[in-house]
This record gives structure tokens, C-alpha cells and sequence, in this order.
């Protein structure tokens, strides 16, 4: 494939990349030998080609959590992350008497660390391998958009299950530039992992949802965890009998941390990044997406909060929804905010303007089809936009867990008939055991009213779709209700029909086949027995889509990389849950005209901001401590900064991180460990459309806070000892 | 009387004062010269001496607008102020057509110059009277409260009414120290005030109510007006044959205004601060009266808000009370979070306790007296809040305005039936023309249903006070009247049975005798005689807590002079209304834990926060103006700060100011223009009671951002030049 060779070309031209550039960039491993030169003029002393080695240091330290990054900090898989990523297990280990979450938690010996919950795995990244021949040998130009799809489809599928046929592994074929490239990644996946050590709710969540996404910033967002597997060193899963893991690099610790302007890297799974969409897709972001997002959200809020406040148990049951609606929230206006105030649409649409000349310019049949594929690119999005409504209001409906239960065991069912290879992405064997998790913990989650109310909210936007866009099963179900107050009656008779909200009966469908399924008299079941050949059908069509749409994007960034190697300037892949390292400078930021916010907070913003009440009620004896260390100008146990004379608490740089890389090792120019990355400033929201080198911060916890903490404040020094950290003014 | 000798000494140890604490303080025009070698050091190069004399300069070109300050700029009574000082003058002459409220506006002759509206008059203090001997003549210890006040009132008004014998001058006798000393300020009023020139609104309130109390600002908050006189050069209403005014002194302009460091000082009128008062008048506040109003203001903004829903009309009446009222609430919380930040009540509490323990440990009749002050003043304060709760409801229905003015008609005919010097306080015929101006300007800004929803809404709080606190004739008119619906049906046939709401009735009644007013049968004034006795009654009471509070603060506040005289500390009297001058520093401020302001913001800014929608829609013309000389590196017509490279906007300063001191002229160290203060940041909001020099900023608009906008946007060059002004940059 003509591909690939464009891609290792762009990549040798990074050699010459001015450091300027480098700020921006969620660098793939490999690409780092080639980013050397720009490395080491900004201090890097670590040899840069160890970096690109998955078995070396440190990146062999790195691990994912699975939407978090985290680190292993010692011989016996004693792993450090984000507060925020262990937050599960913490819930896990909750209860209304001993609430872990707001006390914190220490385990002074390792009998008493704690299994973390159900689905908190582990997973150490040993293999990355470029899989692009293997799938474009089954890609032709001939294909229409679903044989594409099933193309790509059944050979990834393959590659994994080849993957994967070593135990205790799990596997995925990653596409890297819109599908330019694809690689398979292996990961070790560890499922016996425990809670160790986390400080209360009031240091680690300390600003909570309010200086979420914030800077000045003085939150402790970490905890520590351990990775335990079978005496014989395999994964397992829980067990008294399994021990600690060892793995093969551990992180040094740098008990000095880093100053501003001091050089910086962070190395991590950033999960999604949107760097190279079009215009239009932005477009489309800022003028749809978003704000339909928004208040459909608002209006999610105010049903669970409506029935919460006759019920409490309700805010209990939604409590976790509640802050992640209310998380989104923030992000998607931080989104449009950004986007609107960076005139993004019209700087893609200059830039890609840009593109499409230099295309014409340079003419050739190469450049012809990139052409010709941004253009058809383009129809394509403009196509998506015409069943979005229909979309969301499927998806809307599906917000019903019991509805949206009914619906994926239907599936199951279906799925089960078929051979492995045969099964639709996420209803093969190996998603079995999640799904069957997820059916169980439903319980804890929904409240039969509120779930109705939700399937009425999306029904109400359903009914309002024209004619074409409809459904006839849901049609024949709905049997002509139309108003709120119809279509609450049929809600409630499907709902009063049906035995899923049951947990044993949920569990006992999930074994159920196709047969059994069209023979129940459940009413959800009978209902989505009935829609499932039109959401087949629906399915089918968005695959037929991702194969045209892969296809297109796939010219497109080809095209694009011929042009950015044209100008000798970077180019890194976006975001896709794989490993990345991002590397850059200690520094602040002046958000505004006559703004400048410092690099680092100190522990006398605790004291500025503690109110005494959640989020802002920083634990007494913290408070107590900073307060007699500044009276006395006390050096906070040696761990204060001596350049800043205070201890800091966290810290910027213009590093390019997003979600996923929270917990991600912040490491010095020796690679050694000097914070964790947590967040991004305000302006980073729309970071992941647009990287604003002069706007975009990434926040760290400080490594010296991290450490005081654990020695003054939660007497964590058992844990100061296994990392081989000495308290500087041990006494 | 010993107060004065004290006063005196006082004010000699001020010589001493280090600069360093001399940020604070609204200084008092005769306290300078002691004060010079601090202002000599700080880079003053005006003799400090001149500062002392009002018919010198500067002290003779700044004058009062009743509320806000202004400065003449030219020999023919050319005067500058904020924009928002001239607000009524524009609200006074826009129409629908003819918005210059949003336009702005320029007479580019004196003949399309614009008359103010009827109360915008000009107060040149012209002599300042020391008569603490003359009022106490008049006082003697064995004097209830009562006698007391009476004593004080009656002198004041023989003074006031012997200096307002010269005609065209408006007396008043001002109270410092707490009654320590009295001073006799004489000020002529120029009372025909035009409209010569103000930016459109989205310069000149640019940031509009959001921006309020707020850094970093974008304000360009000025405007011009201009005295007139009569041919004889005497004070004259408006006629087409008045003349400009000359005034005395004319503030000399420096276009190339002050930079970071600078020595800069503001001369002006500021309205009242709480420096000295006790930690339990703190506590008071804190914890009572500003949680109180707050709510109270936000149950009137919901009353108004409801009817205007329903009414557009209703909103345009109570624009200007939703201002108020958003400002003041916005105030209120502010001070509460400042007062509660500072630990203000902990602050005062240990400053007062050091105070006892001086006047203890320094035993002798005079301090023994000052501690027996000290605690009757604490019983007083505790007293007044036995009647907080009533004064309030009172307070509540007074807001309604008929029942106000039908109680306000009633008192001035009871005061047409006496001698003027017997009269009360704002019921001598020095008052009522503006009396009769209130009761025609009253139609304009209200609507019979909103009023009586103000009434109900007072009256719901009356008729929950304990039985002793209520007044027989309210009890009686409310008949038994106790939940909202009876209280409504009494309002409405109140309302019913007046023709007060027709303003020719509200006239009428203006001219009308005590035997008349027993005569009416008209619903609200037959309610308001009724309650006469009450209220007049209330009124004594609340004169005699005045005398004892008085007597006592007196005692206290000579406590306090002699005390901060044995630690050389300098003591400036609280804000009155009077002139002042206070001086410091151009420089930005850190108003939280790794977050710092610059002293200057810039145009660039502008640009940064326009969204082209109310508040932060900034004229086409500017923006175009702006983004092409920053485009081009201009120097906005040498307007430019040389030092920033840009032109500045407004400027942060740490002088001590208040409410009264918008307007007010900022000059350098050689007296020149160099901006003028038009508000506070948000940290100083609580600074009336306690200023922190670390925290608390006055904000200035520019005078190069003035004058750019002036030659470059709106093109008043006539302006420059009477100004004596050049264009730096002219072509």
C-alpha cells in the first residue's frame, strides 16, 4: 500500500522539526529516534531511542488502566495514578460506615490492601506491530463501503483472535492517521489489582467539580494501587493466593521535582484527539453536535434530578451519571468557547484551503485521488448530518437501561448462533464477561421511573422525525401515540409487561438463544425482538459508511501527509488509546489581556481557597501543617521547593495530553517521575480540535506534594520506603 | 471641647507616617502638608502644600456631582467624569429614534450642546469650616440622646441656613471622626450642566454589569459636560443665555499618562466608609445585614422580574431599580466573601481588644471615660438590632412609592405648619424642590401593581414582628389582615380608594396643610395621617439613639485617635462625602495563589473579549481601529505607552477610594490628568471596612485611551484642542 510508505517518509522528515513545533504532539513511540535531535536541544538527557522501546525504561513502567494511565513505581507492581482513576475502587471498598472515599485509605501492610472492583485490570502494553500490509491486502478499490468495512473488519477480528490465543493477553487493531496505517497491540491484561493508598476525598478531589478543567489548581490527585497475579507470574483473578508482580522497569522517583522552564515529557494512552477533521466536521461540532449535546444533557439532569429530590435513593443510583453528564457538560461548553473563540472553522477552512492548492499545484495521479477523496469526504459528512437526528433520538431511547438491556441480549442471542468470527464487534466471546458485568451492576444504577422517564424523553424526539427516518417496529409498538402523555402510557405498559428489571432474570436471558428469545412473552423482550432486524439493518448501514468514510479519510490524510512532508513539518497520529509521549516546558500561561497565571500553586492557595465545606474543605491536620509551616517558614519536611521557598502543590506545561492520559508519569529530563498528570487548563478543552501552544496547559500534581502528603499528612512512609524515597528532613 | 485637641495632635504625628502605610487613607485636604514628606518621598513633585488649599491647584478644578467627582479641563467650565456619572444627563436626552445612551454623543459646537437632566448639578467646594467649638457650645454631658441630637440638629441647620444666605451655595455641616470634629463645607451649585460629549455605551460601559467590580477591565469610562452660569456668572437654571463657567483652575492633561511604579494619587468625594467601627457592627453586617438585604433584593428583582414578563413596559420603568438592586447585591456579596475572607470580625475583635488594653494599661480620667464609651457604644449597637427586624419591614413597605409619597405629602405639610429651622431634616424648604421633583419623576418609574406587590411583600415581614414592635394605626388599617391573601385584598382597595397614582393628584397634595391632609378621603393619605404619629414617634427614637451614639462613638474614636497617637500611627477620618485625596502607586495586584494582574490592560484585550453582543460589543470602528494598528505595529497615533508598546486601556492602582469617587481625576506626580478612578476590583469591594493594601485596587480608565478614542474613534478633536491637547501623532 502506497500508504505506509508516505507515512515512514513524513516520519523521517521530523528530523528536522524545530523545537518550537514540538509542544504539540502525542508522539507514537517509533516516531521518537526521529524527534531526537529537537529532544535533546530541549535537555532531554535520557538517550531518546530508549524511548522508543516498549521493553525499556521507562515506557515498560507505563501502563493503562483503561481510559487512565499509570505507572509501576516498584519491584512488586506497586503502581501510582490519578485519585480520580482509582475512584472505583474506593467506591468498591465504600460503605455508609466506613466511607473510603472521603476518609482515604492506607494499607500499612499488604494483608490489608483491598481488592479493587470487578473490572479494574491492568494492562501492560508489550507489542505494538504495524498490521497495515495484512489489512490492505484484503482492501481493493473496488469495494463498496460495506464490503470495506467487512474487509477491515473480519481481518482485525483475526489478528486479534490469533492475538489473544495467549492466555491472560487481550488485543486490538488500532488505526492510526483516519487508516493510513493500523497496528495490532498486545497487552497483558492483569485482573487482580488492589487498592494500597489514597488520601481523602478532601486532598485528592480537593476543588472537585468546580476547579475541574480550572487553573489555579490544588488538587492532590493521586492514590496507588498493586498488580497481583498467580504464584506462577500469570494474570489471575482475584485470589488470597496470587502475589505481587514484578514487573520489568519501575520509575524513579526524583523527590526534587522540576522547576519553570525546566524541560518536561509525559507518556501515556490519550484517548481520542480530532486534529485532523475537516472544517466541516467542526463545523458541525460547534454548531450541532455540541449544543444539541448540551441540552439534551440539561434535560437528562433535570428528570434524575426531579425524581431525586422526591427520592433519595435516586441521587444515590445516578449519582455517578449525574457527575459524568455534569462533566460533559462543562467540557462540551469549554468546547464551544474554545472552538468559537479560535475561529476554528474558519482556520481548518483555511488550512485545508491551503491543502487542496498545494494538491492542484503539485498535480499528479496520486494527488488527483486525494482531491478527489476530500471531496467525497465531505458529501459523506454532509450525509451523516442528515440521520443525526434520527441517531439521537435511537440513542436517546437507548438511555432506558432496561430497554437497552432487552435490546443487547436480543443480540446476544443472535450472536451466539454464529461462529466467533462471525459475531458483531462487541458481542463476541471475549465481550461475553462484560457484558454479563454490566447486566449485574445495572442494579445499582437505575430506578425503573427515571428509566422510564428517559425512554419517554428520547421516544418524544423519535415521534418527531419525518416519515423515512422511522422505524416500523417501533412504529407498530407505539401504536400511534404521539404526546407525552400516550406515549408514557405505552412506556409504562412495556415496563409493567416486563421482568428485566429483575437482575436474576436479566442473568438468566443472558444465556438464552435466538429461539428462546422469539418465544418470550417479556413485552421489552418481544420489543426488541421486533426491532431487531431494523437495527441490524441500521448497524449494517454504519458500517457501509465507516468503510466509505475510512476510505476517504484514509486519501485524505495521505494527501495530507504528502503536503506536511512537502513543508519538513510534523506530523504524530491522533489520539487512539495507544501509547504516546508528549514532551515540552514547565511553564504558565496568560489566559487573558493582563492575566498571567504562574506555573505552579502552592500550599497557601489550600489555605486561600478552604471554605471548611465540600469541595473546598481540606483535612484539618493538612491545614494545621501548612499553617505552622509557613508561620515558621518550615521547609515542609525538606520536600518544599528551594527556588519557590514554599511547597507546590501542582504544576503546568505545555505538554499535549486528553482524556486517557490522566494519571499518566510526569518525568523529568532523566526520565525520572515528577508528577502525574490530571488535567487540562480551561483552554486545553478545545485542545483536542486545535493544539494552541501559547493557550494549552496540562496540569500536574507535584511529585513533592505527592510525597509530603504521604509522609506528613497520611503517615504513608511504608510506601516513601518501597519507592525508595527518603524524607529529605527525616528527623 | 477636648476632641479637637486631640484631633489636632493627632494629626501632627502624622509627619511621621512611613510610606508604606500610607496607601491607605482618604486624607483630609488639611492634613497634607503633614503628610509631605511621605508624599515627597513617594516622587509627589507638586508642592504638598498647595494640596491643602481648595482655591488652588488641583484642589480647585475637582469638583462634586452629588455622588460621583468631576475635574474642569478647560477655562470655559469644560468638565470630565465617567461615563456612568453622566448616565442620567444621556438617558435624559434619548429617545427610541434617537438613542444617545447607546450612540453616544458629541456636540462639535457649544450650541448643540445638550441641558442635563433637571438634578445633574455641579458643587465647587469653595470653604471648608472647622465649627466642632460652635456645635459644642451646644453639648453637655448631662444631655439625654435626645437633647443631644436636637442640640447637634439645631446648630447645623442655623449654620447651614447662615451660609446658604449667599445665594447659589449649598451648605452642609459633616460629621468626622464619629463626631469627634464638625466641619461647615460651603459648595456652589451650577445647576445648568450640559451634555457635551460621551462615547457610544459599548466603550464607554464596555463589560457592562458582568465586568462590574471586576479585573482586568475594558471600560473606557469617561464623558464630558460643561457648567454654565448666568451672564453675571452667577448659578442660574437653564437659559439659552448662559455662559460658560470659568472656573478657578483648570486640571492640566498629560497624554502620555503613568506607567507600572508611577506615583499616582486621586482627589475626589469619596461617600462613606466603616474603618472604625466595632467588630460587632462587623459582625452585624456580616452576619445580618448584607445576608438579609441580599435576600430581600432578590424577592423585589423576582417581583419586578414576574410583572415584567407580562408587561414590557414594567421593565422599562424599573430598569434603573434592577440596576441598583443587581448592584448592589452584586456589592453585597462581596463584601460578605471579603469580610469573611480577611476574618474581618477576628481582625477588628483583637484591634479593638489592643485598644482596651492601651486605654487599661495608660489609666486616667480621660481613657476611663473612652473605655465606658466603648461599652455603651456596644450596648447601643446590641440595642439597635432589637429593632432591626421592625426598621426593615417599615423599610420594605416604604418601597412601595405611593404609600412613601402619601407618608412623605402628610410630613411636609405637618412641616409647612412650622418654622423652617424647626422643620425636620429633609422638610426644610431647601428640600422641596426636590421633593417636588421626586413626587413628578415617580411616574416615569413605577406601575400601580408591582407597587402594591412591594407593599404586600413589606407588609407579610410587618405582620410576623412580635406585638410590641407594631404600630396601632398599621394594625388597625390591616383589620386582622394576617396571610398574603387578606394583606392583598387591604392593598388593592388601598390602592382603589387613591388618586395619588395620577401624578397632577401627587401635585396638588404637594402644596397642601395638615388640615387639609385630616380632611382627605383619599385612601392613602387618610392611612399616612393615621400612622403620622407613629412614625414621627419612631422618628425621636431613632434621633435620640442617634444623640447617644453619637455621644459615644465620639468617646470611642477619641479613644482611638490617642491611641494610634502613642504608636505614631497616622488615622485619617472616614469617608463623608467630603473631598479627599489619597495617593500610592501604579501597580498590579495577586489576588490569589498563582494568579497575577497587570497593572495595565490593553486594547488587545478588547478584541479578546468582544462577542459583538451586549456587553462586549465594541464599535466596528474601534475594533477595525485596533486590529489594524496592532496588525501594523502602530502607535494609535502616538497615543501609545512606549514602555507596553501598545495602548494601555485602564489601570490598577492601590488608592484608597469608594463609591462618590468615580469621576475623580488620577494625576502624576506633577498634578497632571493621567486617568480617572471609576471603580474598585472585586477584593476591594469590602475594603470600606477594612483595606488591604496587598489586595485592594482602584481601576482607572487611561488618558490615552481616553484621548485615542476621542481623536481616532469619535473624532472630538474640538475637544483636544480646548483641552490643549495635541494629537502626538497629527498628520
Amino acid at each position: 500500500m502506497r500508504s505506509s510508505r508516505w507515512l515512514l517518509a513524513a516520519l523521517i522528515s521530523l528530523a528536522t522539526l524545530t523545537p518550537a513545533l514540538a509542544d504539540e504532539g502525542m508522539w507514537s513511540p517509533e516516531q521518537l529516534p526521529q524527534l531526537a535531535p529537537a529532544l535533546k536541544a530541549r535537555g532531554l538527557t535520557l538517550d531518546p531511542l530508549t524511548l522508543a522501546n516498549l521493553d525499556a525504561y521507562p515506557l515498560a513502567a507505563v501502563v493503562s488502566l483503561g481510559g487512565c494511565t499509570a505507572s509501576f513505581v516498584s519491584g512488586d507492581g506497586l503502581i501510582v495514578t490519578n485519585h480520580h482513576c482509582a475512584y472505583g475502587a474506593l467506591q468498591y471498598n465504600s460503605t455508609a460506615e466506613k466511607n473510603r472515599i472521603v476518609d482515604g485509605f492506607l494499607a500499612r501492610h499488604r494483608s490489608e490492601e483491598l481488592p479493587g472492583a470487578p473490572g479494574q485490570h491492568v494492562y501492560v502494553t508489550d507489542r505494538i506491530l504495524d498490521v497495515t500490509a495484512k489489512i490492505g491486502e484484503h482492501l481493493h478499490p473496488w469495494m463498496s463501503g460495506a464490503e470495506r468495512y467487512q474487509a477491515i473488519d473480519k481481518e482485525s477480528k483475526r489478528l486479534i483472535a490469533e492475538c489473544e490465543a495467549k492466555a491472560g493477553y487481550r488485543c486490538r487493531v488500532a488505526e492510526y492517521y483516519g487508516g493510513v496505517s493500523w497496528r495490532l497491540i498486545r497487552q497483558m491484561e492483569i485482573r487482580d489489582v488492589r487498592l494500597v493508598y489514597a488520601p481523602a476525598e478532601s486532598i485528592g478531589k480537593f476543588g472537585g467539580d468546580i476547579d475541574n478543567w480550572m487553573w489555579p489548581r490544588h488538587t492532590g490527585d493521586f492514590s496507588f494501587l498493586r498488580a497481583y497475579v498467580s504464584p506462577s507470574g500469570a494474570p489471575a483473578d482475584y485470589s488470597k493466593d496470587n502475589v505481587p508482580y514484578h514487573p520489568s522497569q519501575v520509575l524513579r522517583i526524583n523527590p526534587r521535582g522540576v522547576e519553570a522552564g525546566d524541560f518536561v515529557m509525559v507518556t501515556g494512552y490519550p484517548g481520542r484527539t480530532n486534529r485532523y477533521r475537516l472544517a466541516d466536521e467542526v463545523e458541525q461540532a460547534v454548531s450541532w453536535t455540541y449544543p444539541t449535546r448540551i441540552k439534551v444533557y440539561e434535560d437528562s439532569l433535570a428528570i434524575i434530578d426531579q425524581a431525586a429530590k422526591k427520592d433519595p435513593a435516586v441521587g444515590v443510583a445516578y449519582a455517578s451519571r449525574v457527575a459524568g453528564l455534569n462533566n460533559y457538560l462543562k467540557n462540551y461548553k469549554g468546547q464551544i468557547e474554545g472552538l468559537s473563540r479560535a475561529d476554528a472553522v474558519k482556520q481548518k477552512r483555511s488550512a485545508e484551503t491551503a491543502l487542496e492548492s498545494w494538491l492542484k499545484d503539485n498535480d499528479n495521479d496520486a494527488n488527483r485521488g486525494y482531491l478527489a477523496a476530500i471531496a467525497k469526504l465531505r458529501q459523506a459528512i454532509a450525509a451523516d448530518a442528515s440521520t443525526r437526528d434520527r441517531d439521537l433520538a435511537l440513542q436517546l431511547i437507548g438511555n432506558a437501561n432496561l430497554y437497552s438491556a432487552a435490546n443487547r441480549l436480543v443480540h446476544l442471542a443472535e450472536a451466539r448462533g454464529k461462529a466467533d468470527g462471525e459475531r458483531d464487534t462487541g458481542y463476541q466471546e471475549r465481550d461475553w464477561p462484560r457484558i454479563k458485568a454490566s447486566l449485574e451492576q445495572m442494579q445499582r444504577r437505575f430506578d425503573p421511573a427515571v428509566d422510564q422517564r428517559f425512554m419517554v424523553y428520547g421516544l418524544l424526539r423519535y415521534v418527531a422525525l419525518p416519515a423515512a427516518q422511522r422505524l416500523k417496529a417501533l412504529d407498530a409498538w407505539l401504536d400511534g401515540a404521539k404526546d407525552e402523555t400516550a406515549i408514557r402510557a405505552r412506556v409504562a405498559k412495556l415496563y409493567a409487561g416486563s421482568k428485566l428489571g429483575n437482575s436474576a432474570e436479566r442473568l438468566h436471558w443472558f444465556d438464552a438463544d435466538s429461539k428462546a428469545m422469539a418465544a418470550s412473552d417479556d413485552s421489552l423482550i418481544r420489543l426488541a425482538v421486533a426491532l431487531r432486524p431494523e437495527l441490524d439493518a441500521l448497524n449494517k448501514a454504519d458500517e457501509a459508511r465507516y468503510g466509505d468514510i475510512n476510505e476517504w479519510r484514509t486519501g485524505y490524510m495521505q494527501g495530507m501527509l504528502a503536503w506536511k512532508k512537502a513543508m519538513h513539518q510534523p506530523i504524530y497520529p491522533d489520539a487512539n488509546s495507544t501509547l504516546r509521549v508528549t514532551f515540552g516546558t514547565v511553564q504558565g500561561v496568560s489566559p487573558r489581556d493582563a492575566v498571567t497565571y504562574a506555573p505552579f500553586t502552592t500550599v497557601a492557595g489550600i489555605l486561600e481557597k478552604d471554605t471548611g465545606k465540600v469541595p473546598f474543605n481540606a483535612p484539618a491536620a493538612e491545614l494545621e501543617a501548612i499553617r505552622s509551616e509557613l508561620a515558621s517558614g518550615g521547609n515542609f519536611d525538606g520536600f518544599a521547593s528551594k527556588k519557590q521557598d514554599t511547597l507546590p502543590v501542582d504544576f503546568l506545561a505545555d505538554l499535549d495530553i486528553t482524556g486517557g492520559n490522566s494519571g499518566s508519569p510526569a518525568l523529568d529530563s532523566h526520565g525520572r517521575l515528577v508528577g502525574l498528570a490530571f488535567d487540562g487548563n480551561w483552554e486545553s478543552v478545545s485542545g483536542d480540535w486545535l493544539f494552541n501552544p501559547k493557550l494549552n496547559r496540562s496540569i500536574q500534581v507535584d511529585v513533592r506534594y505527592m510525597l509530603w502528603v504521604m509522609h506528613a499528612i497520611d503517615h504513608a512512609d511504608n510506601l516513601l520506603r518501597e519507592m525508595h524515597v527518603e524524607v529529605p528532613d527525616a528527623e
